[in-house]
């Protein structure tokens, strides 16, 4: 299953042109990305040809202009069954002159986050208006998931934490950080997702940088390795969890302090629900932190929403005061780092529900011996 | 070897900033993509938080404003040994104002080809002046290859050649496209390649479709299959590279117009040499399928440039009167497509050299019978 029924996405266009209306646009005009594959189930990907779906804010049918070549792109998606209009072209026509021709003039449009300057600096010129970002339009629409998506992403939850429960097999002292996360996207895959997306395996010191990806360092006895990966299954929706994991057991000092911050955790995921803000689910956990004396180390926001993007609305941060409502989804992934000596992260994807959150990554949370 | 010693980076920075005057810029502003890597040696992929390397037309220091949790991104590349500015940001700030702030007001800039709308809207509110596309800046670095360059897509082409010899292997009647492509993924990485990028396998009618990629088709006895293969070897240069291939012996019919692309294709090659113009090289093959009767059923242009992009200048196609000289590195990939019949391609990449061109593609042209 690369898409939805078109039911779906005929319902999604037909909201993403109201919501152009109430922003007073006049059209959205996405190019190939996410928000592509959200409203017609397209995995499009050309980028020095436009490929832009064009819906206009009246109601009036969407468009599709598309190289004439890459048409075969369409037909996995729901373009034809939802009775798009096809604009297909040919090298030496300006498709973007085409996508202008189609709006007033000026126009007022929304283009997606993920359009290109190759492509957002001519339409500019052509539509005599610069356009503003889709992002606010879309967020409304994205941010909810519906049944169908929410049984995606437990899927991938799923998915990633098999792999997680397999980790025995590709850690281990005397390996490599890069031999560890080969195994490991060999792995992501053979469990169900249909690429390795991200995969950071930190070792002792290196585990101190929440950003570390892998290198050729050789995972010690004693080190405290932190494993954060995902990827996404079909149609499109991301798993993404972290567990961190001990080399023999860990010393005293390790273990208390990482006590504290799978309490912290807990305590963000305990506080979701309908009618919190963004960021008291960051405080709940982060308070618990400081209370420890540990809130420096905490040098990062507490989550971010997934979808068919890894990184979306909501973000769970501090200042961040959007009131959660039934069907956001988004990371809770507290950590704690000393520079130069080690890290540790915990991560589940959860899902508001109408009186609390369920979490697609149920893997135990404690320092797990290897 | 992600990257080219330090002073290879040095040299393309003052060069860029040299072009960037003589078009009249205030500066250079690139964010994650081919054009960073060109520069810096960076292989950063950060979208939702900016990443730019800030290169100043009047020779002064160029700066990489980057988010604090991706520092460790840069240290692979050269931006430390080339003494460049780190300017790094935590959430709350906004890194398009540290941008501009380093710019005179209004700035006249230009950004790289790949600026998500995410970054190029807020960058053009916060510099005052539209940007305008590095593309016709940096495509004269980027289009003539250094001898390193050379080196490596000579590896890529050596690469992608071996996966064709094995093609045997993988390619037989009765079994789907799709599995097809999944073993040819595999073998793509295990003969040298970063990864898979693109894997076209088009039998029977689907070879009739150029951007076919590949479906649950299952091969039969007969069948003509176009395979066009490619990926990225260290440091990101891309092989691409196309063989057509016969299930079984071909008809008299198909094996005679295959024949007449054989030509073409040679004819094309062969034509290449510095003062020749791209257009001149797509005419060379493009006449003797003319010539021929065949002339509708090429419905492409002749070819593409290729580097850390595997599409990008020069492009050999009627209309582009750019003057080959020696170092370009392009395509060379005539087709002939019959609608819901067959279809077939030859594709070898080339490098213009001192008096004619260096093929990186050396399997047999021909119809290979498996």
């Amino acid at each position: 299953m690369t898409r939805f029924p078109s039911s779906v996405y005929d319902s999604r266009v037909r909201r993403a042109a109201e919501l152009a209306k109430s922003a007073g646009l006049d059209a959205l005009v996405i190019t190939p990305g996410p928000d592509l594959r959200y409203l017609i189930g397209s995995r499009a990907q050309s980028f020095e040809r436009l490929t832009a779906l064009v819906i206009p804010a009246d109601g009036s049918t969407a468009s599709v202009v598309i190289p004439r070549l890459e048409l075969a792109a369409l037909r996995e998606s729901a373009a034809n069954e939802l009775g798009l209009e096809i604009r297909d072209w040919v090298d030496g026509v300006s498709p973007h002159e085409m996508v202008a021709a189609m709006l007033p003039s000026p126009a007022r449009t929304a283009v997606a986050d993920a359009m290109p300057a190759l492509h957002l600096i001519p339409l500019t010129e052509t539509l005599g208006a610069a356009p503003v970002l889709a992002t606010e339009v879309l967020r409304e629409l994205r941010m909810t998931k519906d049944a169908d998506e929410i049984a995606a992403l437990r899927r991938a939850g799923a998915a990633i934490d098999r792999v997680h429960a397999r980790m025995g097999e590709f850690l281990a002292a005397g390996r490599t950080e890069a031999e560890v996360a080969a195994d490991i996207g060999r792995a992501i895959v053979d469990e169900g997702h249909t690429a390795a997306e991200f995969i950071i395996v930190g070792s002792g010191p290196h585990g101190a940088d929440p950003h570390h990806e892998v290198s050729d360092r050789v995972v010690q006895a004693g080190d405290i390795v932190v494993v954060d990966i995902g990827g996404p299954v079909e149609p499109g929706y991301n798993s993404d969890s972290t567990r961190t994991y001990s080399i023999g057991e860990p010393s005293s000092e390790v273990a208390a302090k990482f006590a504290v911050l799978e309490r912290a955790q807990q305590a963000s995921v305990e506080s979701v629900r309908p009618g919190v803000t963004a960021e008291a689910v960051d405080a709940a956990g982060r308070d618990v932190l400081i209370e420890e004396g540990l809130g420096e180390y905490f040098v990062h926001r507490t989550g971010h929403g997934i979808g068919l993007s890894v990184h979306e609305e909501p973000y769970i941060v501090a200042g961040n005061s959007m009131t959660l409502t039934e069907g956001m989804a988004f990371s809770i992934e507290p950590g704690i780092y000393f520079r130069g000596e080690w890290g540790a992260r915990i991560e589940d994807i959860v899902v508001v529900t109408a009186d609390g959150c369920e979490s697609f990554n149920n893997r135990p949370h404690g320092l797990t011996v290897l």
